[in-house]
């Protein structure tokens, strides 16, 4: 079943500005101040084992709970956002201090393999008790991932023989034949992936497809290990197993429901798992669930997950825009579900979603001077949500910084006789293809302009496809100048030829469109989202010449795209003339509200936030 | 200064269909089911002292907090309805349970005067040590209402002298030259004016002004009593003392803040203090309340108070739909308020929002079967905003019960030379004026139809003044059938003659208005609000032949009234063809949404929530 394999970041250079910049940016700004932070925290020095339990820098919530349980996961993400960066290019300094947590670890695992620093300080005996609650396994995954990414980027194994290790511990300890159990937060499923397509090992492939297939399998794991630990069996302080994705097996789930983050991690090592077992009905469960979130629970922005109560989902079509909570890694975690479906069918409507979580809801949890950070993502703000440079709960900021760096690798798929390339921007790589490789530079200004230019030098006959995003009505292409007919398979211009150095140009017409939600979405009625190319546009209210709540864009205004160099560090505005709401003579009249003009400026929502307090909307009333 | 006096609600008889059939329902239903209710719940048990403290049959708040501080005044405001319901018809069994109160109060009254059933029974010691919050002095403004009610519907004072005693009791302890002080929750201060014009002693006058003088007065009185407890000087758990109005004298008070029922009660009293003393800093201070409260912090329903936290006023413009308070309780004071300031100035401004808080935020309070209610009115609901049977703190049960069998005080205005109608409807009234008396019968089928008949029987020269409502736009008068020029004054058509039989005729044009809110206020931003006459309409689910968050009103509409004999007991319904939006293909589209026509049907807001459970709107798109 599976066709096309994702080319890794390390295989892939970026060499546009747009995501340039950004790499850079990670490299130089967020990735040493993620360092400190964690160094601040504590959260550094809580692998250097035994120690003392080191003091909380940030108080305990109310109830008690702190997340110092999540710490191991907090350096994980670390390590492997700063692998990316390192492929963009080498640094000493974040080098020595990735082989310091390195030595740390190696230093702190059992002798048996168990490496969990929380587990091991405070409560070794009572090691995967509580799966449910304690996140034993989504940090092993999260510190799994630091390792693949760490070996792809320099070729060190070290730290991935450490993982190696547990991960063949927790074989040792789970499967059909031993203890059952599955974590309440998946992601070791997709690490343990990522393993098997970085060493070939099945053993990794195997332990994932287990905890995929017991996930939500009755008698309830979660019930069993709460009887033995003397509790009620039970359910999530949030409400039912929903919240975890293992209230049924997962091949019978069609709600995307509970908790945002967990579902978009589930589903991506469901979809890799369909692709390596080619199994159907993960395969059909997996669309099933695409269709659910992308028809009916997605914010334009390409963010999940309205409520902050369980930081996930809850009714079809519940999008409200200045509640949204959108979890900057829930959209993290949709690219990287739907780089999964594009690996299961090449279907733009994969590559379209993955392009619009990246470029909006994702990529606005980033400030643009690296260094804050948006946990939530509202679509519209008085002005209150403000970027932090810090969280209780840090886990978008290395998400967000992972998704940056890794960019390169959502930008091109192989198969044996064929190359996608699913995002352009500037980027290159030389790939096998056909028995024999193939390079493809790829150069644009995108996202601010649609002319891509893709160069081509091979020798073989293999199929070049070229995504043409659903955005893009009316586009061209030539190769070698002259024109081929714009015929597209599911989302791709598929050009066949026995390739040499071969131009082919590309014109993606980026005019700026109006958007508007199904009338079940409540907060969007009578408004008008603005997108040019794959980015959604926001106003901020310093922008405008009257306060946001007063602005309406009329249906027929000419909407304008130009590039403002002086703003936010180059970025395409979209320019149009709306209206304004003027005072009326009293609190209620039977007159016609009247308007004057009033001139709209939208900048790109991902940048938005970046030049101090600031009311937003995405939605603009019509 | 002052230049009219209210007509009591006991020299004037209901005629007209509408309010006859609420005085019939107040009378057959309200009373007799609020008597079983305060029985229920153990209310009128606790007036039988000595007695054991009867057991709650509501549970305590979380918080340990009971309404039982406040049954007295539940019991005052029940004898007051009561009373205004006997002015109607007498009802032998309503007097027997009145007299029986009254018995019990006379038992319980202390030797020296004091009369509060909570502190006798229970802390005896304590009284008048905690003003800021325990509603002594409330309570015994409510009972003394009821009192001055009862004697005048029936002529029997024994009531009114247990009040007095307790009034007596209250001088002889607060005043310049002794004990400081006032009540947290003004109430007292406008019964005990009441209590003045029934009886004509000044002593009650006295008392009143003194409460209202002192209010703010620094050192803060809730300070130093808090102080004398043994507490830190303090605030009031909801925030500052702008919660009772008693952040600084009354007279400098330029902002509605705080509780919105003690700020309107507050008011009430002080614009009935300016009238008594022809005290122009308090109506100064009345007037720019009055400003603030109409033109930046009231519902388009008359309702006042957006807020649950304070049950009050928060910010400017601040009139949330969904969640919006309104407490029945404020906009009944509203109307009291307003009465007052009607008699300080004959000006259509009072009466327009008298009449509008009393058909709308006021009567939606109470159902069409007189047994259940709201206490708070929203303006927009899912459906779950449902009426109560009754509630913890029962105060706006009688509240509208005592304000719809009271309708009959707020109908006409009199001064020396001239009577003043302020509402339509049926009523009629003989009334001493130019010494001599003029019978007034006012005949309507008010507010269905803007067709009146006020037919003067006197033999006397005196002026005529009939309220234009504002929203009668081309209004005409006949007298005796002859045209009279439409020359008003601040609202009121001024007839001046020698009357003999005459007959006039009024013919105020109902024809529904759209109405347009504000643009700071942002919820009501591109919706549009429908009036007739002095009613609001809105939307109820189950009238509409699609789900109300897709409709629209569009500007051109025609709007039509209709009167269906066959809905709610009688009511004009406005239809308009309105649109629905359509489903579209996906969740987000660049096609405009796709609208159907459909039909609208508004009812009056008053009459929503009495067909079960339904979803409504007062502001439709437009």
């Amino acid at each position: 079943m599976r066709r096309y394999a994702s080319v890794p970041f390390s295989d892939v250079q970026i060499t546009g500005a747009f995501w340039s910049e950004r790499l850079e940016t990670v490299l130089t700004r967020t990735i040493p101040s993620q360092h400190a932070q964690l160094a601040k925290h504590n959260i550094l020095r809580s692998l250097k084992l035994p120690q003392p339990v080191p003091p909380l820098t940030i108080p305990p919530h109310p109830n008690g709970f702190t997340t110092e349980i999540f710490w191991d996961s907090d350096v994980g993400k670390w390590v492997e956002a700063a692998s990316y960066a390192l492929s963009h290019r080498r640094d000493a300094v974040i080098e020595a201090q990735i082989e310091e947590i390195v030595t740390d670890l190696e230093r702190a695992q059992a002798p048996d393999g168990y490496l969990n620093c929380w587990y091991q300080e405070r409560e070794p005996e009572n090691r995967w008790t509580n799966l449910r609650d304690n996140h034993e396994m989504y940090n092993a995954g999260h510190l799994l991932e630091g390792a693949v990414a760490y070996y792809r980027a320099t070729g060190r194994d070290r730290m991935l023989q450490v993982m190696e290790r547990y991960m063949d511990h927790i074989a040792a300890t789970f499967g059909p034949d031993k203890k059952r159990g599955y974590c309440g937060h998946q992601e070791i499923e997709l690490a343990l992936v990522k393993a098997f397509h970085a060493t070939g090992k099945t053993k990794f492939l195997d332990l994932a497809t287990y905890f995929i297939d017991e996930r939500g399998a009755q008698p309830h794991y979660f019930d069993q290990e709460a009887a033995a630990r003397g509790e009620p069996a039970g359910k999530y302080g949030q409400g039912t197993y929903e919240y975890s994705q293992s209230h049924i097996p997962v091949r019978q789930q069609t709600k995307v429901v509970g908790h945002a983050v967990r579902a978009m991690y589930m589903y991506t090592a469901m979809a890799d798992l369909a692709a390596e077992h080619g199994d159907t009905a993960l395969k059909q469960a997996c669309q099933t669930l695409w269709r659910d979130v992308t028809e009916t629970r997605m914010y334009v922005t390409g963010g999940f997950g309205p409520s902050a109560r369980n930081e996930g989902f809850t009714q079809d079509y519940d999008l409200p825009n200045d509640t949204a909570y959108a979890e900057t890694c829930a959209s993290v975690a949709m690219v990287f579900w739907a780089a999964r479906m594009l690996n299961l069918d090449l279907d733009g409507q994969y590559a379209d979603i993955l392009e619009l979580a990246l470029y909006n809801n994702s990529l606005a949890g980033l400030s643009r001077d690296g260094e804050t950070y948006f946990y939530d993502n509202k679509l519209e703000s008085d002005g209150s949500h403000q970027r932090w440079e810090w969280h209780p709960c840090p886990c978008c900021t290395m998400n967000v910084a992972r998704l940056v760096a890794s960019v390169g690798g959502y930008v091109m798929g192989l198969a044996k006789d064929e190359i996608a390339v699913h995002l352009y921007g500037g980027a290159k790589a030389t790939l096998p293809v056909a028995e024999g490789q193939a390079t493809i530079t790829e150069t644009s200004a995108y996202p601010w302009d649609g002319a891509i230019r893709v160069q081509v030098q091979s020798d073989r006959a293999f199929t070049l496809s070229l995504r043409i995003p659903a955005w893009a009505k009316g586009a061209t292409a030539t190769v070698n100048g002259a024109p081929v007919p714009m015929t597209t398979e599911r989302g791709y211009l598929r050009l066949h030829r026995h390739w040499g150095d071969d131009r082919v140009a590309l014109h993606l017409p980026m005019t700026p469109q109006r958007v508007h939600a199904h009338p079940e979405v409540k907060a969007d009625i009578g408004r008008v989202a603005l997108m040019r190319g794959p980015l959604v546009y926001c106003l901020e209210a310093q922008d405008q010449a009257a306060p946001l709540h007063r602005l309406r864009l009329p249906r027929g205004a000419d909407l304008t795209a130009t590039f403002r160099a002086d703003l936010l560090g180059g970025v395409a505005v979209v320019t149009a003339q709306g209206a304004a709401l003027q005072n009326p003579a009293a609190l209620y009249q039977t007159e016609p509200p009247t308007e004057q003009p009033s001139p709209l400026l939208a900048l790109p929502y991902y940048a938005w936030c970046n030049r101090g307090a600031n009311p937003m909307q995405v939605w603009v009333r019509e």
